[in-house]
């Protein structure tokens, strides 16, 4: 039994503490790459502070790393849109790597990006490797829900509530958010950009695949939250004033060809004192089934999760492989390699 | 494609409403089984309340039955415990039947009854069929905090916390529960008789293999629970008064060889009028973990994962198979055939 080996393709925030749990489940990390010049050329090591070097420098020459390493599987943590996505899942699918993602649309980029996402199973499957997107949503917003289903004897209608602070993420969230626009700005802004793509999409198109269903129509929409006191941004270090916009609410709205309707509500506001996070399913049927997941830890499960899903990623056959067709995830308790199959 | 043809064995309150389910998901009911006088001879549709005859006698004479109906499972609801459960279990397979059940020591026999689960496998190996205790525990004490594990990077403890009210079942499960003793009688009864085995235990263990631990050590303490106001108790149709015993807490510690410990606690007590059921598993690590599953549906959700997992045990390999080495359950859109692999 040899280790699993990775290389590190953004070395950021998220790519840190996956660096960090990686090296605690057993896995090589035999490359790393990132364009920020704050930390190219350092020691991977030192840079998420694991207190002694991991003897593996940043570089920002993506293919020589990618090219000179050999290793297991890419674990790429760059942007959200598979556009953006697709020249880097490209370059390490050539280079003969599996690849894990945090990248959101590549979660269920079938129906919003199919031509790419096509492409890029067919050359995976060339070279003889899987492609797949999780974090966070893998378990809370996908597979928890997907069991559930299981102790339904009729389902009329399955409804997801996600609400997360603002002031956990950075000012570009903050902005993304609309946070402190005027309603008349908010609706302006809308009008003229068109509202964001919502990720709880890929969620529920993923679900709807794995029960076997088929989507006949999709609708999306936002609003803005308002609230009727004064709340203070740490993002943007500003204080939002009441009746202007603390954040967006996107609802999904899925109806399928099987009668079963879908609604993910996704809402990112900055939190007045009391608010909380939330994360609720609902199905209506026989019986009804209410979820919670309270206080979800986002950000540290999007890494666990990255990892834990490793092992089922290499075992996969080749292909972009979307987690509906993964084995259940669970906790490795041993050494990752522990779990490979080949 | 022909359908699933199964035959109902035990025909009580849940083989009533799993026929019903069964019915509704195009399964073809073959055969009845119940010794009960008061519905022998009676169609079943007749019995479960369908509005129109299945064509099928509830019939006493088990053997009969299984010899004579070409079936493809036997859904038995009859026993909780491996000893009682054994000779029916046996007859199914030597009939060449897939078996499904709701007993709940069926769930996870391997260390309570070793011996007797070692000779159904290795007889439904011989006989090319698989059999399997499933129900509400499989999704919702086991299935979903496995899923769960998957977004932890470390875990120290699990604890799951299981309260279900003793009004909702008849006088068996009341006086099984000490419900009405005082504390006294309580003590001696159980220094006597000794404490009921928790069923809380299987599903910890299937749990517990399925993360691929190993037990060090199995600890269970019951506990009476006491309340300070006097409780109506529907069941036995009597007032417990306060001081009395209300029902009990049934608690089992486990400890792993890595470290990992598992606590279950089982209460069934009458309720006072604020109580509500509860289902709540907290996942000590990093990160903590909280999971609550609010007004669980417990004899529904028994029913529906019984049928929604027929499917799930005729495409098993062969061989006594506890759930956790079965796919993920998931809701049934489509009749139960159109899941059938072989």
């Amino acid at each position: 039994m040899r280790k699993v080996r990775a290389i590190v393709y953004g070395a950021g925030a998220m790519g840190q503490v996956i660096t960090k749990f990686m090296v605690d489940k057993g896995v090589d990390i035999v490359g790393a790459i990132d364009i920020n010049p704050d930390i190219v050329g350092r020691d991977l090591g030192e840079v998420v502070g694991l207190g002694y070097p991991l003897n593996v420098k940043i570089d920002d020459n993506a293919d020589a790393v990618l090219s000179e390493q050999e290793a297991d599987i890419a674990i790429v943590a760059l942007f959200t849109e598979m556009e953006k996505m697709y020249p880097y899942l490209k370059k390490c699918i050539e280079n003969g790597l599996n690849v894990i993602t945090t990248s959101e649309e590549a979660f269920y980029p079938w129906t919003t990006s199919p031509i790419l996402t096509s492409k890029l199973d067919k050359l995976a499957k060339k070279h003889g490797v899987t492609v797949t997107g999780s974090g966070y949503q893998d378990t809370f917003l996908v597979n928890l829900i997907t069991l559930l289903t299981g102790t339904s004897h009729i389902i009329e209608f399955i409804t997801g509530k996600e609400k997360y602070n603002i002031n956990d993420y950075g000012s570009v969230v903050a902005r993304h958010n609309h946070v402190g626009q005027t309603k008349e700005e908010f609706d302006k802004d809308t009008e003229e950009h068109g509202i964001e793509p919502s990720y709880f999409r890929m969620n529920l198109e993923s679900l709807i695949a794995d029960l076997g269903l088929t989507i006949k129509k999709l609708r999306q929409r936002t609003e803005p939250t308002i609230d009727d006191v004064d709340i203070e941004c740490k993002s943007l270090d500003m204080i939002v004033k009441r009746g202007q916009v603390t954040g967006i609410s996107n609802i999904i709205d899925v109806d399928t060809e099987q009668g079963i309707t879908f609604r993910g509500e996704m809402i990112g506001k900055v939190y007045r004192e009391s608010e909380v996070d939330i994360n609720e399913w609902f199905i209506k049927g026989v019986p009804d089934t209410y979820l919670k997941n309270d206080r979800v830890a986002i950000r540290t499960t999007t890494c666990t999760q990255m990892v834990n899903r490793i092992p089922d990623v290499i075992n996969s056959e080749p292909g972009y492989i979307t987690v509906e067709n993964l084995p259940k995830l669970k906790y490795r308790a041993f050494p990752l390699h522990y779990y490979l199959k080949k």
